[in-house]
């Protein structure tokens, strides 16, 4: 069976469970709005892309139970619940992308009776979910041309279908790549400290029968040492204008190891990630999170309760370290300044 | 109260028990050889230094209740405990050599009155002891000259007192330069899977009163992109004729991260580590661990059980990467083959 991280069939509204990964697969039928934004909050759907689908689908249910005696009341009732989902994650920006999305097309057809706002609704919030998977997809052709059958690939973190609707970003040439019947061999980093590279990616690539081996962050160096990757693929949060990239702790660790090894280091994301506001990677700020995330990681103490912790969730890796750039446009190569211009200026 | 890993007061043996850090810190009195077994087989006192004294004071017990009616009887009592101590865990050489040493005592003073031989071997086991204790000080002070005032050191896994009988090994600078009123920031990879920097290391520093911050293993090159560390301390499993180092899986990651950031990274250890016999690392085998290692590590599961799981033991650092290796004699400095061919040879 297909992963798939928010679902609406038949009028209902399920979401896939990330927090009961990898013991339990579990789809969560949403109720009504609160059930969504719970969800969100908890993390039980996560991953911008997938957030900002879940909040569309959110809406839908919504305007199902919203007053359907006028345009006016309709609309109240519908921005109630906007603004109220736009609450359960303060950060995530596709989920704000969607929620406007959603309410722009509703005012675009304010003069169309409510019957036919629910429709155009329920159409846009498919339409979000197609257009990511579609982009995903197109990342995913991009990167399979750097494929070969055979190949091994080690990555970081989760950038999965579990992040997406489909396919996933760094993920999504493997995906594609056993589509075609290619065999492709995946290291995947646990990802200290929450394990999503344990709990997410080798679960998914598992359930999809990837060849996928687990490994601690830390015996990476050896993995390449010995010859059994070719390539490394992550995901990003955010890229500079100069290619700098920020992505899930770590991931500057491996880029640093990759380049010793003469292994190509890749960068997998959607254009919307480029920040071209941003000159490099230092004025990316790197937030840092609560050391209970090292020290109770896993239903149990490991190192003392009053110890200092260093805990970024993020780390920068500079350009001169990634060999390229994989958007849903094509691969950028260096150099990233001159090359990320253009691809903005076309 | 400072930590003390065996600990052998007015005729009474105590063990303190590894297992229960960093929740609780817990001697436990060995009234008997099986006590010491089982004590070892468990891993309550671990690290080859420690487990060579806690087998030999093991023997002080079993002197006091074997049979004093003549030598004979006397040493077939010993003997069996000496060879069911042996089996307690298999591959620890220091284990090995001090029951041995302990025995050879016997032998050498079998003429003697038995009471004389019971006080004989009880200070054959001090002496084994204060030889580890001189050792790790030795170690500390030559290591200590790698030292200012202020700097950072990243440290991997436990090479500290948890290890031995006092100071450690790659820890030792850090205690003596603390003695001396020196002030050394430590940074402690947790050390994936068995997380041995996060309950031993960052538990004995934070003891100890050392300035001590504990990381993931993946945040070793922001920390060191962050410029707060100047050196990298780890110990070692077994050095190789050419300097080669196997020491705990994660420390070839850090190596390689320390030459990008261009930092000095060195090894320490006993000259009793220095196998001249394999002329390189390529000959080290690596011992494969339980994937459970890693998939239920917490004490809850993290990934699909059925995946697969790659998990080595340890890891050869090769020697252009190590600037220099810190033994009780002195520092070795590049180039190893000859250096260590030299110090053998005087």
């Amino acid at each position: 069976m297909e992963l798939n991280t928010v679902k609406y069939e038949n009028g209902e509204l399920y979401i896939l469970d990330t927090t009961k990964l990898p013991s339990s697969l579990e789809y969560v039928k949403m109720n009504n709005v609160e059930d969504c934004f719970n969800a969100i909050r908890a993390l039980k759907v996560r991953g911008a892309p997938a957030i900002g689908v879940a909040a569309a689908y959110a809406l839908v249910l919504s305007s199902k139970v919203a007053r359907k005696t006028s345009f006016q009341e309709f609309y109240e009732d519908f921005r109630k619940d906007k603004e109220y989902l736009a609450k359960s994650r303060p950060t995530a920006v596709n989920l704000f992308w969607a929620l406007d999305r959603i309410d722009a097309k509703v005012i675009e057809n304010k003069d169309r009776s409510i019957s036919e706002i629910c429709k155009l609704i329920e159409r846009e919030a498919d339409l979000i979910k197609q257009e990511d998977i579609m982009m995903c997809r197109k990342i995913g052709e991009h990167g399979l041309t750097l494929l070969k059958d055979g190949m091994g690939i080690l990555t970081h973190c989760n950038a999965g279908v579990l992040a997406t609707s489909k396919y996933g970003t760094a993920v999504a040439p493997i995906y594609l790549a056993k589509e075609r019947g290619m065999n492709i061999k995946v290291f995947a980093d646990e990802t200290r400290p929450l394990l999503q590279g344990a709990r997410l990616t080798a679960y998914e690539l598992y359930h999809s029968g990837v060849d996928v081996t687990l490994i601690c962050d830390n015996m990476a160096a050896t993995v390449m040492k010995n010859k059994w990757v070719q390539a490394v693929f992550v995901g990003c949060d955010r890229v500079a204008a100069n290619g700098d990239t920020a992505n899930k702790i770590g991931t500057y660790n491996l880029a640093v190891l990759a380049k010793y090894h003469n292994i190509p280091f890749y960068v997998l994301g959607p254009t919307s990630t480029i920040d071209m506001n941003i000159p490099d990677g230092s004025a990316i700020p790197i937030e840092e999170r609560d050391k209970k995330e090292i020290i109770f990681g896993f239903g149990c103490q490991t190192a003392p309760e009053d110890v200092n912790v260093y805990n970024p969730a993020f780390d920068v890796t500079p350009n001169e370290l990634i060999t390229g750039i994989v958007t849903e446009k094509g691969i950028i190569k260096p150099p990233f300044k001159e090359n990320l211009k253009k691809l903005f200026n076309e």
